[in-house]
């Protein structure tokens, strides 16, 4: 059977490449620029040639693989996700979508079909921002988006430049430019991904289909109270920044479970300054991360976090500042392509359904100018970014079905 | 009139201790067993010399200066506070109720009253415990609670013990047991400390008279959930440790406010693991910090925190621990002491009134088993243990005044 074939395949490349880790045993470390990054592209370029497209690197670090059409002129299909990893992460995550990718080829090339159109298997660089805390970085230059003043800009935590770890790694960051890809000539944009949550794997569900990547905005939120002894001053002599900052926290959570559509709120930060036990804190400092597919939801949670925190620091006689560090508008894929993907499903008898990304992606920023969908598979646990992170191969191998089918729609 | 001639004195005696700090214009760093603490302790011996005291120093680093009765062997009235600070304190934590003391021997002296029974002038050793993370340790040892054992377990960050700190101060650890008074020998405990909180300074009240040293339970609180990802991570699916430990922080002070009785509870430190503004935490730690006149009101706070986490943990699927660190059963002052004082502002028009203390002094321990009262002026703002703690000169010499008739009426 079809499955158990392209299972074989899938898991073969994927074995091959958990080697090139920094931390062997201790998950994956594939970092941006390093050698274990050249080694997963020389992997991937030689799998690509067997497979009979036509290698190339651009200015970025990243991988391309063609098949070429009869036309290469036309708006390619690509297809592809991201080759480096986080520290200690898992084995999965990224490039498990390559390797679907160049199955979907190896598929296309065996069925000698003569698609009309280029089909683009791609390697990303740098999705996970982890070496220099940015991200998106291949996958941004090839929209037009990077250039050699970013990566003079973000460095390392040993103070190595993008555009020094570049040079070292063998490529000139004053021509990152140049990887652009000319607007028009990618039609459409394909990723299977790991759910990296625990949904599918929870409800025994194949796979997921990704209608939507959340919308995301992220702020710093700082009480500032007073600092005082916590035996000497009563309690309505004091400007308790924990206080005043707890009954705020203490209500977001509920704040996006009452929206009951997938919104989520987070705050993951909190810290108290001076942080001493018998002394009242003056400060304390948190992080909200709320993240919708629906913008007003989110909209409405930061309102209300702000509301809030007027009422309490002026219960106290303090005040606050909240600082937006991060708002990224939801991005709807393609209806089209989904509606093509659910009829696959069907026709084989793989189980689905429609979930937004509560992470962010390639797709992402694709998403926002190219028609884009995105495949999920089950995460084990819903754990990522993790050595234990496990998805099955044979659940790749039903993704590469459904996404082989929608690149010969879009092909021929 | 008296009080200028008082006020002068005691201005003269701190203005010159002042000087003996290890951080000179950073506030006063005066820790045990060090070259600024042999200084004080130098000029205390100068000063108590010329007020006409026998001065004598013990094994534990305490400083006695005696105007002998004509029993000595009659149970003394002794008279003091500490003489180390925490690093960068103010000038008047401590070292301010001995300078009061000596001010209150100097009086008696000039006044040729023949006391029945010893005046004990004391200032005693390390009562912050800031170096070795102990305090109390000349009082404990004068009660006989300190012994060369408990001196080489405790160390500084340097990792000094208190055993050799000793010896290199020129002091024999093996001998602090000989710092012991014998049971019945004190008879009263005297102590004018700077109230370290805000009531008197905002109420304008010239002298507190401390009736009751509080009671204290401290806990450090750990919620477990589980780490997820902040974005992919369903709400209902989530074992948020900050959700649940925030809707127990948030009602913790309210508690303390319920009681309308001088209760207080601090939530002072909050740590999340593993911190990160876009990871669900699995853990989140805080610390309680709960004081009252009233132990029953101690113990029903804890219970409604225990009550709550229950409560919380369970609705999260998660687990807590709750660690007592510290429970301190609070101590009534002496009620006779205390009306004589208070007849003593009568009569001299000095504003009063009662209050209990929120902190910790030498006092709490020796009024476990001696009769004991504590005088309080106003701190500035309420600040204390910083370099701008600041105290009148002239509020120093009413409380000598008062501490003075006390004394009288005890000796004679």
């Amino acid at each position: 059977m079809a499955v158990a074939e392209k299972t074989g395949r899938i898991a073969k490349d994927l074995e091959c490449l958990k080697k090139f880790t920094a931390t062997p045993g201790e998950g994956c470390t594939r970092l941006p620029f390093t050698k274990e990054s050249r080694d997963a592209v020389n992997y991937l370029k030689t799998v690509m040639e067997e497979a009979g497209l036509q290698v190339q690197e651009d200015a970025a670090g990243n991988v391309f693989g063609i098949l070429e059409g009869e036309d290469p002129d036309l708006p390619c299909v690509m297809m592809g996700s991201h080759y480096d990893s986080v520290v200690n992460g898992g084995d999965f995550d990224g490039i498990a979508g390559i390797v679907c990718a160049i199955e979907v080829a190896r598929e296309l090339k065996s069925k000698n079909l003569t698609p009309k159109r280029n089909f683009v298997v791609v390697g990303f660089c740098d999705e996970e921002g982890m070496r220099f805390g940015t991200g998106y970085f291949g996958s941004g230059a090839m929209l037009g988006n990077r250039n050699a003043e970013y990566c003079r800009k973000y460095k390392d935590t040993d103070g190595i430049s993008i555009y020094d770890a570049m040079k070292e790694y063998g490529l000139d960051p004053e021509r990152v430019e140049e990887a652009r890809w000319p607007i028009g000539s990618i039609g459409y944009f394909l990723e299977t991904h790991i759910e990296q949550g625990p949904v599918l794997d929870a409800e025994g569900i194949e796979l997921g289909l990704v209608d939507c990547i959340v919308g995301i905005q992220r702020y710093m939120v700082t009480v500032h109270g007073r600092s005082d002894h916590a035996g000497t001053t009563p309690m309505d002599m004091r400007k308790d920044a924990v206080d005043a900052a707890s009954k705020v926290i203490s209500k977001i959570a509920d704040w996006a479970r009452e929206k009951a559509d997938g919104t989520v709120a987070t705050v993951g930060y909190i810290n108290t300054v001076p942080g001493g036990m018998n002394i009242v804190a003056e400060e304390c400092q948190f992080t909200v991360d709320i993240r919708s597919r629906n913008n007003e939801h989110i909209n409405d949670i930061a309102k209300r976090i702000r509301a809030a925190l007027d009422r309490e620091v002026k219960a106290i006689g303090g005040s606050y500042e909240m600082d937006n560090k991060l708002t990224i508008t939801s991005v709807n894929l393609s209806k089209e392509m989904l509606k093509t993907m659910e009829e696959s499903c069907r026709k084989h008898g793989f189980s689905y359904e429609y979930l937004p990304s509560g992470a962010g992606h390639d797709a992402l920023e694709i998403g926002q100018v190219i028609p884009t969908v995105m495949l999920f598979v089950p995460s084990k646990d819903g754990r990522s970014h993790c050595p234990v992170e496990f998805t099955k191969f044979s659940d790749f191998a039903k993704a590469s079905i459904i996404m082989e089918e929608l690149a010969i729609k879009l092909l021929v």
